[in-house]
């Protein structure tokens, strides 16, 4: 098994294939991860996510860090890790067609981190939701990739 | 499906079956996460690194948060999250029975996440190493269970 740098090409690969991440964020110098599902769409990451610590979090503190990857074995894998800028897009600001186009990617990937009946629904995202939508604005990409055999 | 809160030792059982967590650590309010191998052994988390950027960091400002979970599927899975300290174990410091003992733990569970030529091997343990060994002090853990069906 090798190690290699992953190019900012083979990044954006594995992120735009991917659905769920660790996301951390961090407030008076104390870390917080929190598994979150994604859609990547241009040079965002669109999530969805109930009102919690997190948010708060991320509203005090835009900077955040998530880690995701492929996994096919213990000796082939690869991990990129996103540095980026939490960006909360308001219902109020005129983002219906953001929040639309996202969720249609959303909802076709599995919803793991949310109880079922506080899904955010196609007829939530242009009424009154519970659910925070935001994306992530990403700043840096860096992956490693693990390779079977020797270099 | 409906979610629960986990009760400590819920938390405990997945944390101490488990080998495979992100870490997120911060610096001037940017986090940034890796993923670890850890074994539980107490109330620490031993862990071995090579040098580099979470290192330096944890260095610098010694709070710490960790995820690992267990997943069945979607929708049946454990989550925890810990809150902790890293505290580095130099081997200056006479603790080489902590390291040994950590070391057997470690050494039976797959390392992912370091090229194979650069793994701490016992020989290493007990003269020098490149590896920087360490434990998080874990001040709390949290977690959250999904599981089938209705409440």
């Amino acid at each position: 098994m090798f190690l290699k740098e992953m190019s900012r090409d083979e990044c954006q690969r594995v992120v735009a294939a991917g659905d769920l991440a660790r996301l951390a964020c961090c407030k008076d110098d104390q870390p917080y991860i929190v598994p979150i599902n994604y859609a990547l769409l241009g040079n965002c990451l669109y999530c969805f996510s109930m009102p919690g610590q997190k948010i708060d979090w991320m509203r005090s503190n835009s900077k955040v860090s998530l880690q995701m990857g492929e996994f096919a074995s213990n000796r082939q894998w690869k991990s990129v890790v996103v540095r980026g800028r939490y960006r909360e897009l308001a219902q109020a600001q005129g983002r219906r067609d953001e929040r639309i186009l996202a969720w249609s990617i959303l909802e076709k990937r599995p919803n793991w981190w949310e109880p079922g009946g506080l899904k955010p629904v196609p007829r939530e995202i242009s009424g009154a939701s519970a659910h925070v939508f935001f994306c992530v604005e990403i700043d840096e990409m860096t992956g490693r990739e693990a390779c079977a055999g020797e270099l």
